[in-house]
């Protein structure tokens, strides 16, 4: 059951994108539990009323920011691995858009690994179903002979995640991360991922 | 510049642990910015004078439990590690000891990862002063022969702390997560750190 509702006029669509910008600020900022309802309406310059036009509560607001950023950076990856020749290239152009959407979007991180306490069960949803995303791709590459069917692919797909979530947190913390930097840390991850760590 | 002090007498140990629990526990259910410190105080069961006498403010609290928990993982992998043959070993056990105190104290993802917004640099320093750990220790496999040595060590190490992180959401999505799961996720890692994901 859905509780936020689209806009439908183009003024009304005005209001929301205001009302989701706000969100995203506050929450960025203050956290979901400090950022306070009449904060957003008011940092929104809209009457209260209007805001429980699209949204039912708070809770409403910060699960439709979850919605939209998983679903763009699910399109930013898609974009990203357009015209890939294979798997490994796939891997690669995923792991280089999210680390170009990361550097981007360093609110979103916020987003997501705050939902841990908003809502453990969305928190957990959002991964599992990143998660089962990743195993499809996976398990292509191993039947197409690419990848190594003797590994458990859901631990892949954890590993793959973590990497670009920690790694994209390296970009964050490089005050002079450009797209060079980004070429160079996904060639670095690659390496990790053809032949990983340990000399045999 | 500290803004707690530890106490003195077994009393005042008692309340000061007190106030930890209670801080872990409140900020664990609702956020830095949701727990308010007045909230600490009652459930702490104290006079607000006794709160300050340990603590300057709320963030100082805070401030104190992620040294708390830093400090603890490191011990927890330290103990993990030991005895360890070399450095493939080294972090076989290190990865399972994280994984198992993962397991035990879900609670310390939610303080680390709220770090993000309550002090970016508190949390930036606790990641890049790992990361600085896990590169001396890198750099003792590099120089052994163990490790590869045409790959960017602080990279690798933002791959390895992303893996134990992920791998760790994992454990705690599996409600019947046990010791002989963390062994068989643990094994996986380690195939994946022999040998990475792709067929040559």
């Amino acid at each position: 059951m859905k509780d936020y509702r689209l806009p439908v006029r183009a003024d009304g669509k005005k209001t929301f994108n205001k009302i989701v910008e706000t969100g995203t600020r506050l929450f960025s900022k203050l956290g979901y539990y400090g950022a306070s309802i009449n904060e957003i309406i008011e940092e929104s310059g809209i009457a209260t009323g209007t805001f429980y036009l699209y949204f039912n509560d708070k809770r409403a607001l910060y699960l439709y920011l979850i919605d939209l950023y998983g679903k763009e950076i699910t399109k930013a990856i898609q974009k990203g691995i357009r015209g890939a020749k294979n798997r490994y290239e796939e891997e690669k152009l995923g792991i280089r858009a999210f680390l170009i959407y990361a550097h981007e979007n360093p609110i979103s991180y916020r987003i997501f690994w705050e939902a841990m306490y908003v809502d453990g069960d969305v928190f957990k949803d959002y991964y599992q179903n990143f998660s089962r995303r990743y195993i499809k791709g996976l398990r292509r590459g191993v039947n197409s002979g690419e990848i190594y069917d003797d590994t458990d692919l859901e631990t892949i797909s954890y590993i793959l995640m973590g990497i670009s979530n920690f790694v994209g947190l390296q970009v964050l913390f490089n005050e002079n991360a450009d797209e060079k930097y980004i070429d160079f840390l996904t060639d670095e991850v690659m390496k990790f991922l053809e032949k990983g760590m340990f000399r045999k």
